[in-house]
């Protein structure tokens, strides 16, 4: 089991790599679970600054949504975090962010299809939640669970998207995946006929990554970069995976 | 009511805003009026330096766009503010702007519909103002005001956008997320039909958004990245609602 | 008649201005001429470091592109500017760029129409070189000289743009104009049909625009924030005209 | 024969320009191949800071991926760059990137075609591999060389392109070439029907291309830029050929 301190640390560090990339900033949060002690751990809601969060600023709450020693508050959209944590033994991470790309696939009407090597971990798809409201409440955050069943993902219309991991690596890896096909089918589409795989292809792209030995990279990568990112606003996007 | 020393901070607050945004540099503008004094103040014209415009800088003028002590002169185009802050008690601050994305949408042949979960508060629509020519006389601000009614903002054909709001917060987040649906607009449209919103749904919308509290949100999260802005040349220019 | 010393700094500014704004680095140059002197300055060529440009770099050559005094050497381009300024009595500078934006109607089949009040300037049309070469001969210089007119620019097919005007503070404007209306119109084309000035609308915005008053806004706006660019790479691209 | 110190100190310096343009960072390589030694230099793999790379980071293998000394590792696509400097005499230099633009051409079902003057070095046209797996064996690599055969590039479907020249300034000036064309060639489709050359036109292109010039322009050019690079992320990333 990892120390909380870890967890803390990788946390706020996930945080600050999606801020980088300009895709958490005013409204996106990202947590983690410990199912040992049912405690979740989730960055703090709209207003902060997302690019200096640490350690210390995660909010550790129940899967109520209650803050353990009264101290912080999880933001208004905990539930979408609380009940994919309560229901999947897999979903230790999971972001719920508003990024440039990916939403779009929560406003056009296209479905959503890989289009890179790395996507063939999204071979299940990707779910579409299609009410448009905030997850404020208990239920709608079981009804988004549901509609996500055991995929890594789903677009939420008119908002944003929900990403599932099994740790924090997986998720950073997984979100910059699905963001970088989300625009690469944007950037395509403008060309002629965006090319997919069969549904072999998929299969076997599937079987043939190994994500405990991508994710890492991945994360080792754009810690490295944001390790040294000046914070200056906007400065420090790059491109996903290059 | 607040002091006039506050609204000049906060106006070239939201100045500076719109510029590290992109949206207001060369030939854009802004105004707050105060109603108990019948004075406005406003950015300065063409050609000044919006990334450092300070309290001292902005402009106090009258209804008919006379500058107060014969001190600076307001933008060419003052009709526009003068016009919406006279004829309407809920045109406290006004914007007028030639943002990126928003411009296009007074080019091309497309009507703005809300695709975004923020955007229920143009439940009303944005006006169009057709005549293709500066707003430089008090005339056609009268004829733009009309035009405006009771909504939020105006596309004007070929030139820009203007902005309506009860203050100078509400301004910020209202232009941001007009600019940010103009963007999502026309990024989901090259991967196909963009999706928009039942009327009933929008009008749901309309009422779920407390603009009191998100409001103040988004000036918190754009006035701490001004603060630590550089002001290097397009530097700043942030992911809108990520 | 302006001294060379202020013709030099002034060409070297316009040309650290389009550096910054992405619209010359490897390949462009800009030119301006005294016609009392028949001394054309120009800046040099491929592989110099544009952003640094200061006013002892600039070449100085005769009509026939024989640099004076033996110094330094014009760009292998140089009939595309001595060829107009010999010419026309109104061609005093000239910008021969690759810019993002207005290099695309040179690959695009589709005709330049004005978009924004700014480029009512624009009213007589950009002229099409269609022949795919470098300018590199004084006939090639004449042909694209003919082709021109007594427009004030065109596009030269699979390459770039050439700019005519009648000093350094129109030439940067009108170029800015082009740039800015080349973009906005492949933005707005995403979202539906592009929306055009009638003949009768485009003359009355030509007439309405006095460009000995806009211009040196425009340079005073850009050259300030160029006196502050920071040089970095990428850094300093600006919005065109917000 | 250049020593060893000088290839190495050249492909970092060309891998740090590729990095700096957003072109080559989480899994991009570059190799460079020593006939008289049989000895190739290549980039490290995924996770290192391609941004800072030296040449002390550079891996010496052999043709068989076997690192000399047991130091360091090629990267795990290394088939890819042995088996095109084995096969190929003029194939001195190559590289394997995930571009940003080009990478779309590898997505969407469009056949490339020049549009640039640049491009007439692309006459022969560019070969598409269209297995989707990564070149991790050297029937794989054998199975790409014969792909690409005498032309300059292919793209890889669904994943990325590699590029072969006769040097590193080569290798470089080509990239940047196929990059910009790619960019080009997306922007221009949204404005109409994109166009290409003849094949008398392109063909007499090719023959005007002095590429033992412009290279090293082109290399001089971004190593300037390099040079003055502050390493942020995203920060770096120039126009192709303004």
């Amino acid at each position: 089991m990892e120390s909380e301190s870890d967890l803390r640390e990788q946390l706020a560090t996930c945080a600050r790599i999606f801020t980088m990339q300009g895709m958490l900033g005013l409204h996106g949060h990202v947590s983690v679970y410990q199912p040992e002690t049912k405690r979740v751990l989730i960055t703090p809601g709209a207003g902060s600054d997302k690019a200096n969060l640490r350690d210390a600023d995660m909010v550790a709450a129940d899967l109520d949504g209650k803050p353990f020693d009264g101290k912080g508050r999880p933001p208004l959209e905990w539930p979408i975090h609380m009940k994919l944590h309560a229901a999947r033994a897999d979903a230790i991470a999971v972001a719920h962010l508003h990024p440039p790309y990916g939403t779009l696939f929560a406003i056009a009407k296209r479905e959503y299809k890989p289009v890179t090597l790395h996507s063939g971990i999204f071979a299940k798809g990707v779910s579409i939640y299609t009410e448009p409201h905030l997850i404020t409440t208990p239920e709608r955050g079981e009804k988004l669970q549901k509609v996500i069943g055991d995929r890594r993902a789903a677009f939420m219309r008119g908002h944003g998207i929900t990403v599932v991991a099994r740790d924090l690596k997986e998720l950073l890896h997984s979100t910059l995946v699905l963001e970088n096909d989300a625009l690469k089918t944007l950037q395509a589409a403008t060309l002629g006929e965006v090319g997919t795989f069969s549904a072999e292809e998929t299969s076997a792209l599937e079987k043939s990554i190994n994500i405990e030995m991508v994710a890492p990279r991945t994360w080792i990568y754009f810690s490295t970069l944001e390790a040294r990112w000046d914070r200056q606003p906007a400065s420090g996007k790059s491109e996903l995976f290059p």
